[in-house]
């Protein structure tokens, strides 16, 4: 079927309609918290060899530093002010650049499919028969618990994990199943809820949840500036004063194990003297 | 504090305890689902240098292969008929290696803090003033997910994914939150619960999920002989016939979007000529 080209201007500037060629795909991938070396061996070596790569904001420039230094970089990140591209013009400009025979790496924070709207695209362009591969990657909630040092499941104190959204627009509350993430003995990881942080803690404590329960902020995940706060549940919105980066809100009895002050990320204490190593090419 | 020396036959023949020395660490690595490839950049890079890897049974061979060939190697799976090893003896072994000044890879499958017992080592490191540093993995739910096109997350039909194990000793029931896991609307995946299928279907369906609720279960995930089978809640004791691999257990609205057929690791589409890229040396 044919596409449409894109509808925004930003977007219309980017694609160029010349019908289909053979070869290209659409890769999309997983490029971590924000640490490169927190890339996935596959996700490293794919980047690599992309034509261009399509990224989201939250993708640092030390990942998209990996992709070839000729491979077109577009950004489709989403601004609050104003939308440059909306959903539907990604999948068709992902689309519109297979099409053309190029080898799309479709750069994603975290895991393409955990809150990353992935299923929209792998969809869009199943539909439009472009071939379209997932290359998982390490999600937020995962690297955060790591430099913790604090366990999203744990004997005794968390049987289950939990990830939800805290994302809902202006003064909207997220829609959340308070009752089901009230349930003690289980974590709960909030993405996006920084600003509706004091908000999710009342309906939490609202809905049973302990107020003592160790709570856990963690902002720019795995970045050199990482920030970690350790509190409680009925701390956490005074807790997230003067936070504005991407940010983690951990709740549940095992964040109890969390060590706020360990830095983001410990040199590695090996043979190589304590320098940490850095991904060059991969 | 001194530390008592492992009470196993097997893990005593292991360690030599001559005190301590400087420059021991424990990493407590994340090997991901089992594709190397999978493995992050920082897992891989120090895996590489260690002295010696203790691992699990789930841990994949090609993963071991990319750790010195002069480290020594320890598995200290946990046998169904006798624990060779318990936790205890583990995190002793692991303590006393690293006294002995050695770089020590604790490689677990998948995620360390996702149903690794993680906590528990980090916990004992610390106690006995052990340097452990924690590398976040893809835990398998992820590169499931990848493979099969099928979100975890998805707008509309999965506002939230929760991780549980569904792990009982014998007859025994997994203790989970069933009026919690039954709400829908969220992707529930659960570990280790092949064998109580049927069991947890029954459940979730008596608290209240939907019978026809889209399951998939995915044997063995990202390995070349991975298994998928799409099915609903209602099917899904029946479609664990003749599965005995590790498996996830995957129910939720979004796990429609499955593609049970595609292959478990299709080949890179690149410039490749479609050969699938392998992990060499890091």
């Amino acid at each position: 079927m044919p596409i449409e080209p894109p509808k925004s201007k930003a977007a219309k500037r980017l694609v160029v309609l010349d019908g289909p060629r053979a070869g290209g795909a659409v890769w999309l991938i997983g490029a971590g918290p924000g640490d490169p070396e927190l890339l996935t061996v596959k996700a490293c070596r794919v980047l690599a060899t992309a034509d261009v790569v399509v990224h989201d904001g939250l993708v640092s420039p030390a990942v998209l530093d990996l992709a070839p230094a000729a491979a077109r970089r577009i950004s489709v990140a989403k601004r609050k002010a104003h939308h440059s591209y909306d959903q539907e013009d990604i999948n068709r400009l992902l689309i519109a650049l297979a099409r053309e025979g190029l080898v799309v790496a479709r750069l994603k924070g975290g895991d393409p499919f955990v809150f990353g709207r992935g299923g929209e695209e792998v969809a869009a362009c199943r539909a439009a028969g472009v071939e379209c591969q997932v290359i998982p990657g390490v999600t937020a909630a995962l690297a955060a618990s790591a430099a913790a040092g604090a366990p999203l499941t744990h004997r005794g104190s968390a049987q289950a994990v939990t990830f939800v959204t805290g994302h809902a627009t202006g003064d909207a509350e997220p829609e959340l199943d308070w009752r089901t993430l009230a349930t003690a003995n289980q974590t709960v990881v909030i993405y996006m809820g920084l600003s509706k942080a004091a908000l999710i803690a009342a309906r939490l404590i609202d809905a049973g949840r302990a107020p003592s329960t160790p709570a856990l902020i963690v902002e720019n995940v795995s970045l050199p500036h990482e920030r970690r706060i350790a509190t409680r549940l009925d701390g956490l919105g005074d807790a997230t004063a003067g936070l504005d980066g991407p940010a983690l809100l951990m709740i549940g009895e095992a964040m109890a194990l969390a060590r706020a002050d360990a830095p983001p990320s410990l040199p590695f204490m090996g043979r190589e003297g304590g320098a940490a190593i850095r991904v060059g090419k991969c």
